[in-house]
């Protein structure tokens, strides 16, 4: 089949570009009121194009934001069924002026498509549509096929979580499909294996109250950013391990296939350094870089406040200080486990000076793709014969919600195969995508969905 | 001549009530330059008063600022010289609708003045100008006198230490009688016999280049506010000690007759506590809440901030953290010598992962008046006669620059003979003054002349 997709792409790929282009040209920024038309113009496009490809039972399903297009093609009950995930809407393009073309005039340079929403994700999302066409037109769609393509992923998925679970029989699949990350290089594909949890909380330490003349009170009347700092110094011990008792409890070891693939992860260290105009790393000095950011949990605070901070000085004693704290979690960790493990512990650790609020924010689950799973084998050795190189699991630091959310929800893995790159400029200026990455991803879809077939039947 | 006094102040009462409320009514706002006018014509009013009262050469003396009231008597060479200084210029009397009557219409309620400005700091000021009148009255002006009332303390004495340096000469003395403090209350009367300085200084640490996202980049990248906090928990031990290495070295030891006078200062630890609404106090638990308040040098955090500090969640990890951060002062700590510490401390202890700046913000010269010095003595032995009881000497926790100033530019030690209470709401609504402290200050000012005349012949 491979030598198909290729001529395929060879005879069509001027086509599809355009296809892109015009997608592109539809600004629809979910953020922005202003772009709302523009958002339900980019639903109908793909419900359009989706139907041209063969899709059947194509709609626009409205949420209480904006629609999520669905759109199916069942060829035997007996196969398997492959739900693809993705979605229409775009970051907001501004800062326009950093932009050296228009965001929402694609253009080509130098190999790449430049235009907010190029990768992210409508240039990933619209890959697995011509993928699609071209099974259809080959007469080769192995697997039955779902696509949701939502359109508030920009905004935070607000309406998907309702949407799923009140369509689970008509979304009912085997496995989900995700083109909505990026791998590390052209030379070095991957695959995105496993998204790092959160537990997010608020913390308000409370002494005096009211705010007090420090030469007045200071010395007798304990100060809460003292305490506040105090107490978050205590949270990590000097080599960044998290004093939480039972934080590392349920935190699972890295399989060992997975350690070894993990090994061949280029990374350059002086680079790194450099590019963040740093001295030294940071965190527990056992694990390298990449496990640090992937497979081991972390303790941040993301904001810390109390007091004068205006210019100049002011001799206050204040009333409060406090900090926004958060975590992330890695398999099998518990999102409101640890926000009750850490809102325990900080209380205990107040001094009776002080009064503690913890308040949780919004929390993720971690999740991992087990590189010895059926679903992964199929992807990877869709990467092996398009790209002549068996793809390295890699795990992301950051989390996407909705990942754990099928999981969770539908009971389902995701395969996050992502052909974009971190120099794609994602929710930047100048967002672009690689034409060479647009046509391998088309390359490698039909890749995976064939292998899949033959290796769950 | 305590009947005396005691006598003129029976007969002449009411008018010195009069007076002082027509000096209240002049809404002379040194911060507001809406009541410019009114300022300089409290600086007249000033003037009129103390040539009444028979002082010579007196003179509303220019600044770059509101100008400086300055008046003398000079009765014999060899006596010594007292100079007076004082302010005329008052707080903002906003938030005005918290006031029971108007802040510029002084009423007597309950044996109080109420209005702005009437204990801080023109009633305290105004006692000394009809102490003086009748010992110029009585023919029984012991000492010469100067007086510099200023108009600007309450925004910070820009231009008095011009003044004062430029006029060193006209200014000479033997000692400087304040009354701009407040005593611990008529039936305890006392004398403030220190203030704290204050060294105070912002910090900023530095981490990568750029705000990261936590997910991406954390446990690999040093957070700076997790570094800041450790930075400042490390900078004071458990039991509130400063661990900046020098730090007590320059710290005097209370003198014995301090030491115990000390102890008669009444204090109710429940009373304290429920007021501030605190469950312990802090600090160093081998010193007393009144030692730890005035006696010991502190170190607190007067604002803090770092990153994400609005609603809700944002993941980011920070590129920077600052802090602002003071330490009173106490005798004979020095405000440079204690900055410099600080900074290379603080520079020594900062892991390498981050950077750090230090910059140093006003400072201020902790002072102490000798309880055997014989100008302290003299106003001591003056309480005695007027109130019946020996004043306590009081350290006060807060800094006065000015009284440093002096004591600097010319070499010159300040009596503070306080007679306001805590309760008369200074820099607040509905500030007042007890007629019974307003008269007392008149009685007991010319017995401190009396003896502090006598004690130096």
């Amino acid at each position: 089949m491979h030598d198909k997709i290729k001529a395929y792409i060879d005879n069509n790929k001027d086509r599809f570009i355009d296809e892109l282009k015009d997608l592109l040209r539809i600004p629809s920024v979910s953020a922005d009121p202003e772009f709302k038309d523009d958002v339900f113009e980019a639903a109908e496009f793909i419900k359009l194009r989706l139907e041209e490809a063969g899709a059947e039972n194509v709609e626009v399903c409205p949420t209480a934001g904006y629609p999520i297009v669905y759109g199916e093609k069942m060829v035997d009950p007996a196969k398997p069924t492959v739900l693809v995930y993705g979605h229409y809407d775009v970051q907001p393009a501004d800062p326009y002026e950093l932009w050296t073309s228009p965001p929402f005039e694609p253009v080509i340079k130098d190999g790449k498509i430049y235009a907010r929403g190029a990768c992210d994700d409508k240039g990933q999302m619209y890959m697995h549509v011509k993928a699609f066409e071209f099974m259809m037109k080959n007469g080769s769609l192995p697997c039955n096929v779902k696509f949701m393509i939502e359109g508030e992923e920009e905004v935070g998925s607000a309406n998907l979580g309702t949407y799923i679970r009140e369509n689970k029989e008509k979304l009912k699949a085997d496995v989900i499909l995700i083109s909505d990350t990026s791998m590390l290089g052209v030379e070095n594909p991957s695959i995105t294996v496993g998204l790092r949890g959160l537990a997010y909380l608020e913390v308000e330490v409370t002494g005096p109250n009211r705010d007090l003349h420090s030469g007045v009170y200071g010395g007798a009347v304990a100060n809460p950013i003292n305490i506040l700092a105090k107490m978050i110094a205590s949270l990590q011990d000097d080599n960044g391990k998290i004093t939480i008792p039972g934080f590392y409890d349920d935190v699972l070891a890295v399989p060992a296939k997975e350690q070894e693939a993990m090994k061949k992860i280029p990374f350059d260290l002086e680079e790194y350094k450099n590019h963040l105009d740093i001295k030294a790393i940071g965190g527990e000095q056992e694990f390298s870089v990449y496990e640090k950011t992937s497979v081991r949990p972390t303790l941040d605070v993301n904001g810390i406040w109390g007091g004068y901070i205006g210019e100049g000085a002011k001799t206050v004693l204040p009333s409060k200080a406090s900090a926004k704290i958060s975590m992330r979690l890695v398999p099998n960790q518990q999102s409101d486990k640890i926000s009750k493990l850490f809102e325990a512990h900080f209380k205990s650790i107040a001094p009776d000076t002080v009064k503690v609020k913890v308040t949780p924010h919004h929390g993720g689950e971690p999740v991992v793709v087990p590189v010895d799973l059926i679903e992964y084998q199929a992807a990877s050795k869709a990467y092996e014969t398009s790209f002549g190189k068996t793809p390295i699991p890699v795990r992301s630091g950051g989390s996407i919600p909705i990942v754990a959310l099928f999981e969770d929800v539908l009971g389902l893995k995701s395969i996050m195969m992502g052909f974009g790159l971190d120099s794609d400029a994602i929710h930047s200026p100048n967002e672009s995508f690689g034409v060479f990455n647009f046509l391998k991803g088309i390359e490698t879809i039909p890749l995976f969905f064939e292998n899949y077939a033959s290796m769950k039947s």
